[in-house]
């Protein structure tokens, strides 16, 4: 197989000759001379070709172009301090025209302001052309798989578990319902049941990034029906601080791999600094910090959210961590037994749980499980939890080590990092309860 | 975070006092004596404790232990060359019980065929505590990881396509419905259309392991409602050699790193020898394979399958290659296009792709795709697909790079590595016509 050339590294090849292949961005047909600015995924460069009857052919090619047609040209490479892009240029011997742009584009896909959400979304395929758009999916693919050979590192296995379930998990509402040979089977809202299981069965440290699904009739910045989770379940945890710490390190992994590889360019296009946060990130309980918010900005929280968060709540934490600590990020403990999942395990009837936030929004939601099976009998009693929620209490009989977990939404992540400022501009194809296409 | 000690490295600790956390695994309560054999996921250690009246709090707990409840042990580890397991015990000084195992077992789970395929899926939480199961997990998680990190050090980018859709793609049949806020959406049965989107984003190369999902009413060994699809496209292929030899590549580097790690585990376990597979592997065309099979084996395609495989002959083809070529792979090439989707490339009527067989199973359906408008326009009329694909057909309009790719059966590459005989055996939670629990 040919090595492929990416443009970013092409100063490796003065003098030799090349073959590239991309998109053609610009073509400048002037009277003596043609010029073609041509893209792939890491770059662009320049292909010049005077105008003369030796060239003819390669310029009647050149003449008959469209920008956004794909090209594989070879030529040589020279070095050329009089081209601005990136001082060198190719002078092609063969150029080939691997697909033709047919017509009008119905996006200018260069200017992101030039078209309402609706319409990028309708032509998502043209919207993602973008150098910024695509930068967000290499910065995505470094960040998650640096938090993924972290966990690998740390002698966790990767689990597929099933997205059709038989039960709808945790409560009925929220929950897409299929069709399954015509009976009724239920969309998994997440792996929680499934990554405890592999813990009853000693699987010891399991993780698993896959789709989860909501039927949330939301339209907010971060609510869609179909993201992607990425999910972790440890066993043999002594206490909610381990986790938190355990988090912390994955965070930095991610971060410090993203920063090193990308940060400039971020900086760049994003107009972002990715900061690596530093140990321990600051922790709060709930009560402290409604004290704090109500003091240094007025906030008091509605009564149907007491002991609870909310996207007000989640803002002002960040606000006021940064101002206190001058920190991204922060773990806010002690929720009320009553806002939190029947599993968390409590101790003195306090959940031993946490949420991170980050940037004024709640990335994860992380908590030690109740194991024991009477106790967790109970508090799903308690929660009104009945037949639906027999089959997990089961893991729970012969044996089962404490353990804990978290979940942490990639399309979330990614847009906090880069402050995209919603899951639709994220998402390689955003899907609510309005868009299901393309 | 205090660091985990697994049981495979106890060895380093001799003389010193450590702390070692799992499920007990066998009790000897003996007139002077008490054992305990404590396992985690990577090994098994004893438990050596007098009895008398100095120990008798410990004694005591010991005697009321239970098979499989979990332990937390703390305790001095001590060179001992009579102790069977691995010359070596733990003397304790404290022993915590984290969780009791509180009935009878449904399942003896150390001898699998104790119990039925179907008593062994509904108790699977206890069935894959046989360490023979979890070690498929293991080996699965190297050998994806080894993939993906293959693909990560030549340019690939990850994404998360939606599993939502508004079109039942490719064909209606076999694809699941899905109440969608009172409309209708499908299940996607693969990521085809959107990693090719991707292609037409100038995206590159990109990769996808996620779930897809068919509603085939099937039985077989082989088959699954809700699998775990590893998916890779690729722009600027030369030909469909390319991609035969960049998959190669791919099985090569999860094979050698599953032969690394796990090769001895897997020949203790599943009494296989894993091999590494040498380049190139044998390809044939459909019709010369045909001839073969005929002489040798006297094989005879039935009418309806010609210009296809069927898994009669997946399994010739695959005894064919082995006792010609020593080789436990092949590509099977020039397949009918009335067998093959309408998206195949084709050069001169045939289509550009191939079947990769292994172990007598297909395990790769990969292609060139095509990439000019009018000719996809044209194949699809061909197969009678209409609006269904229309959204797909647009990304084709606007410049498209040729381009090519594949989809391997992540669960289906683990059932051949391990000769395990079927999905069930196989998958964390098995999902068939007839099976959505647990």
């Amino acid at each position: 197989m040919m090595k492929k050339i990416y443009f970013k590294n092409l100063k490796e090849y003065f003098n030799k000759e090349v073959e590239i292949c991309g998109f053609v961005e610009n073509i400048r047909d002037l009277q003596y001379v043609q010029f073609l600015v041509v893209r792939d995924i890491s770059g662009k460069v320049q292909v010049t070709l005077e105008k003369n009857e030796e060239n003819k052919e390669l310029n009647n090619i050149i003449s008959n172009l469209t920008n956004d047609s794909t090209v594989k040209i070879k030529g040589v490479l020279l070095e050329n301090e009089k081209v601005k892009l990136n001082g060198m240029e190719i002078i092609p011997k063969e150029i080939e025209v691997t697909s033709k742009c047919l017509g009008e584009m119905p996006l200018n896909y260069k200017d992101s302001k030039s078209a309402t959400i609706d319409t990028r979304l309708n032509y998502r395929f043209l919207d993602l052309r973008n150098e910024k758009n695509i930068l967000m999916f290499q910065v995505q693919t470094c960040f998650i798989n640096a938090m993924r050979n972290y966990l690998l590192e740390n002698n966790f296995n990767e689990i597929h578990t099933p997205k059709l379930i038989g039960a709808a998990s945790e409560s009925g509402s929220e929950v897409f319902e299929v069709n399954y040979f015509g009976e009724k089977a239920y969309l998994a809202q997440s792996p929680q049941f499934y990554k405890q299981m592999a813990m009853a069965s000693g699987m010891d440290r399991v993780f698993e990034v896959a789709p989860a699904f909501r039927a949330e009739n939301s339209n907010s910045y971060r609510h869609t029906t179909d993201f992607t989770s990425f999910d972790i379940e440890m066993s043999y945890l002594e206490n909610l601080e381990e986790l938190m710490d355990f988090e912390e390190n994955l965070f930095i992994a991610g971060l410090s791999a993203v920063k090193e590889k990308y940060g400039e360019k971020i900086k760049e296009y994003f107009n972002v600094e990715v900061v690596v946060p530093t140990k321990p990130f600051p922790r709060i309980k709930l009560e402290e910090l409604y004290s704090e918010l109500e003091n240094n900005y007025g906030f008091k929280m509605n009564f149907e959210d007491v002991g609870d968060m909310n996207s007000e709540a989640e803002k002002l934490a960040s606000r006021y961590v940064m101002e206190k600590y001058g920190h991204e990020f922060v773990f806010v403990t002690d929720f009320s037994a009553k806002k939190r999942a029947f599993y968390h395990k409590r101790e003195n009837g306090i959940p031993q749980g946490a949420d991170l936030i980050w940037k004024g929004c709640e990335t994860t939601t992380l908590a030690l499980r109740e194991h024991r099976y009477e106790v967790l009998v109970e508090q799903a009693k308690e929660k009104g939890l009945g037949t639906d929620v027999e089959f997990y209490l089961e893991f729970f009989k012969y044996g089962c080590p404490p353990h804990g977990g978290f979940a942490i939404g990639v399309d979330r992540i990614t847009m906090l990092l880069l402050e995209t400022g919603s899951l639709k501009e994220t998402m390689f194809l955003f899907r609510g309860p309005s868009r299901l296409t393309p």
